[in-house]
């Protein structure tokens, strides 16, 4: 398993970790053209990480991303040692991967990255995150994407509504994926920093201005 | 290990789960005599799971149990099969275990069981569950526990700041238990019922009320 450092990152996870993307079920009929797994699971969820660690230590917001659900089958408990898990399997995830609170909103939101140069593939959406932003929307929380075009090296917050309107027009026959010139002229782009890497928090004042009308 | 099942009530989780008891992090410093991990396990959570179900499908609210964080150290990747982690471990949950939205409203909670009959013991809230609901609240969320008496089987919604004034006061040499009195003078008691299991919605209202002073 290779670990890839893109941007010249370092890495700055826990040492013990295994690489993050062994965490990621495996998500079937995904072509590795379209999205890259390793990408995903060293820049843009660190960049998110880190950022979010930013947000609660500065006091604005406090966002996590949920931990993988795991269906835990063995565990061994040795004389004098920590538990130890000796079978479990992933689970498909009921939701979206973060959530959290700013400025007194719900927030919720999934992450993903595609090498893909011209536009993002909806198969790397489950209709049960579909499902459950609109519950969120619903209960008037704050439902969002990012989307980061790896490739590119750019990044968008992008509403669930933009997302949902390309996601329900697949079923009448509509295309299979949201064209990159609709995230430049509907979609909100975030610059990577240094600290926070990824400062999502103005584009969500924005879409929450939006959808609020403040 | 053997299963409980206070209550007469039947086991209706997925019959392939090991006991959830496994998939709790072992507490240091815990006495049995104190808090019922197999309580907790099969009672207050499912009912926890039950009832937030019962929420989302009547559309009431939005709120999930977060995974427990697992950190995997091997993972085989069988042909034609489901990757198996082969070695992981519990780890330290940072957060509190449920959170989600209501009525716009971020929520963030905590469920605790104790075999206690006279008060309940704070060695079971760990300062960095504090420390988030602190900043919950500075977010504008709504953070509290669900705190079930077993034995006496009586269930209450306690809001972060009355934990909070006890929790506190331990450092100045105060008791490290909140007595069953306060719960039935300041908390809101939340009766058992069928559907959903723990109605704690209501309590909730009140809460808000409270704090925003709508």
């Amino acid at each position: 398993m290779v670990i890839r450092y893109p941007n010249g990152k370092l890495y700055a996870g826990d040492k013990k970790e295994v690489p993050k993307q062994a965490t990621t079920p495996p998500s079937k009929g995904t072509k590795k053209a379209d999205v890259s797994y390793s990408n995903r699971g060293k820049s843009l969820e660190d960049d998110l990480n880190e950022t979010n660690m930013f947000y609660l230590q500065q006091k604005l917001a406090n966002i996590h991303k949920k931990p993988v659900p795991i269906q835990i089958v063995k565990v061994d408990y040795p004389a004098r040692s920590a538990a130890v898990i000796r079978e479990a399997y992933f689970r498909t995830p009921s939701t979206t991967d973060y959530n959290g609170v700013y400025n007194g909103y719900y927030i919720d939101f999934e992450a993903k990255e595609t090498d893909n140069k011209t536009s993002f593939p909806l198969k790397n959406i489950h209709p049960h995150q579909m499902e459950h932003m609109k519950s969120i929307l619903h209960q008037r929380g704050i439902a969002f994407f990012i989307v980061r075009f790896s490739t590119l090296r750019r990044n968008f917050v992008v509403s669930y509504e933009i997302v949902a309107r390309f996601y329900d027009a697949m079923d009448s026959g509509g295309r299979k994926s949201i064209p990159f010139t609709i995230f430049e002229s509907e979609a909100i782009e975030i610059k990577e920093g240094y600290l926070p890497r990824l400062d999502y928090l103005k584009a969500l004042d924005a879409i929450i201005e939006r959808i609020r009308g403040l």
